[in-house]
């Protein structure tokens, strides 16, 4: 399979006189999204109502849509199951693998984790009772912190905020041989390299479908869990829709089969409609194109920042290998910058505590954009037009 | 407030041929959601992406419609919050009012429960450590099972198979006398009849807005937690939108003010425009007016099928008082006398293993629709029209 990055981007809309390089935050509005989204609204919703479940296969979806996400990610069919949010995976991910390691007590992260991870480990720790303890350390020392005592090595592939990779298959191979399992996160790495989950050995898998997968604000989580685990656990967070019989209602819960267990309440039906039409332009890509594409944008805007700003320092590993699908930049008015960038149409995202962060996205980013982004954060650093009050004041969410 | 029905009819899209009792499990499509979801996709999330979340406000909608819910529910300004599903937020409340009662172990429901609220309850107690217990009675028995044990009292308001209306206030006083807290559960309440959360001193209170509230499948759910606790628990979902400072990226979770901390992660935007234009419709209402009517239809159609139908046995409370917003009859062919309906037009649903279930639902229902229900039974029942192959056999999801 050849990638055809001028049809990809052709079924994305974006907006007149923006350069967006923000969809490792918020993936733009896939054409199709549109009329698919008003489509289960008032003919799915509007004439069917309550039989909906049946008829259009809302009931379906999340093991549907899952397996489509299987193949971005290197997962077996029906190892992949949609809903909640990133942070409710993170802990139903955690709990199965501490429940799966029952003699010991330590979930092993690190500082470069994104900060919900940390809190959502931290709360289940504290659920689970005062012997249950998240220990971080700087992201490159976890290899050697992996010992006997850790149950669980919780780690995000790709950091939100310099991109550096850490090595799936490496790190699962070393807590394997120190009886750990291992929980990653997929939020900056689904849609943005290629993952191989079942050859890396990984236990647990969680992501999000809103950055570089494109289903909108608000889509649903993902949840991976390796075969020979998912018939094993059971699910902390317990709801009907990962029972055995949702519709028989029984008093007592028996979790359902496989992946299916890791289901918990209603699905979110519009998400997942917005969802299915990102996917369909997933379906045009192969994750190797996209890779090889995203290397070499991040590299262009590497080199043109680099020639063009000598202000801004490279917080990115510079080796490609070694990095995400994205590049940032350190500057101590990073915000500032940022806000000047924004105003200008060019859409990165800030960072604290001075990280300007630029997501390249192939599916819609071509090298013109990296070209437009460069020369115009190149005025905005020769002029200083980036210090201005109005460029200073921050808002919540940036 | 006068409430005009024949107005709040109209604001429904209600399809042709059908007269639909089933707003107690999926309320049917206001005419305005879908131009409200149309426009989230295509002028926020289309035009704005990533800066939908400041200038379309997205983030502040959990809060801001949690405040139009609450007026719907009694309960204070600022004490409602949306986000994730209804077994999610169980478990949330559970968690909090467990950790408010340190010293005591048993959370007592009832087997007239939704079975996911038993489901998140039993993963609760597990997480937690083998001293904690869930205990179940009939409803019937729940004031005489409160005692000096229990730590928390998790009640569904209305049950979901017979529409018995617990006593909220009576019981969360017994429990209070007892040292007890109390967990809600407002599924067949919220938008059904009136409930008064701060007068009835309720502690915890959780529900979902995709049954009578009518915002679509997967809509989100919400939770309520008293002002006197509100500042004071430790959310065991701390996720990072529920933390005092998201985008400072902070290591540590630092729980927000009040019930901004039960937010967990990035809420569902496009499900939230839905929501938000079915509360335009609630704002007509009035729930006194709403409760007066609904008790009104609800007694039209027990009154019509007790002399039509002289072989279904009413399953639910004869005195509206102790009754929510639906009527249910037994039969042991339910199953299929449902069926019978559906293809009729009639749709209602069946609960197993012999109840046939009708919601009146006045903002859109009509005596009209009470009529036509009851003639169309009575014809199915007078000529045993349900007794055929194809209203036996079980689809997944009635």
């Amino acid at each position: 399979m050849t990638t055809d990055f001028t049809a990809t981007r052709a079924c994305f809309h974006l907006p007149e006189g923006v350069i967006y390089l923000d969809g490792n935050s918020l993936g733009p509005l896939p054409r199709a999204a549109a009329e698919r989204v008003a489509r289960t609204v008032s003919q799915e919703w509007g004439e069917l109502i309550i039989r909906g479940w049946n008829k259009a296969g809302w009931m379906e979806q999340p093991a549907r849509l899952g397996d489509r996400i299987a193949r971005l990610i290197g997962a077996e069919a029906g190892t992949v199951v949609l809903g909640d949010t990133l942070s409710i995976k993170v802990y139903q991910a955690l709990a199965s693998a501490l429940e799966l390691t029952p003699t010991r007590r330590v979930i092993l992260s690190d500082t470069g984790n994104f900060p919900s991870d940390l809190y959502m480990a931290d709360g289940l720790c504290r659920t689970l009772g005062p012997d249950y303890i998240l220990k971080t350390v700087a992201p490159e020392e976890v290899e050697a912190a992996i010992d006997e005592t850790v149950a669980v090595l919780m780690l995000t592939e790709v950091d939100y905020r310099t991109g550096r990779k850490h090595d799936m298959a490496g790190l699962t191979a070393r807590a394997h041989a120190a009886g750990a399992l291992t929980v990653w996160d997929l939020a900056h790495t689904a849609g943005a390299l290629p993952v191989d989950l079942a050859g890396s050995g990984a236990d647990f898998a969680v992501g999000c479908t809103y950055k570089y997968l494109n289903a909108g604000p608000g889509g649903p989580a993902f949840i991976y869990v390796a075969p020979r685990h998912a018939d094993v656990v059971r699910p902390a967070l317990s709801g009907w829709l990962g029972h055995e019989s949702p519709f028989a209602f029984d008093l007592a819960y028996r979790p359902g089969a496989g992946i299916e267990r890791m289901r918990v309440g209603t699905p979110p039906v519009l998400q997942m409609a917005a969802l299915e039409a990102s996917l369909d332009v997933w379906d045009m890509a192969d994750m190797a194109d996209v890779r090889t594409r995203s290397i070499a944008l991040c590299e262009a805007f590497i080199a043109g920042v680099e020639a063009a700003c000598p202000d801004l320092a490279l917080a990115s590993p510079r080796d490609g290998d070694k990095r995400g699908s994205q590049v940032s930049f350190r500057h101590p008015q990073g915000y500032a910058i940022m806000q000047a960038l924004i105003s200008r149409g060019v859409i990165g995202d800030f960072r604290a505590p001075d990280i300007l962060r630029f997501g390249f996205t192939p599916l819609y980013t071509t090298f013109d954009d990296v070209a437009g982004a460069v020369a115009i954060l190149a005025d905005i650093m020769a002029t200083g037009a980036w210090d201005r009050p109005e460029f200073m004041a921050r808002a919540r969410v940036t």
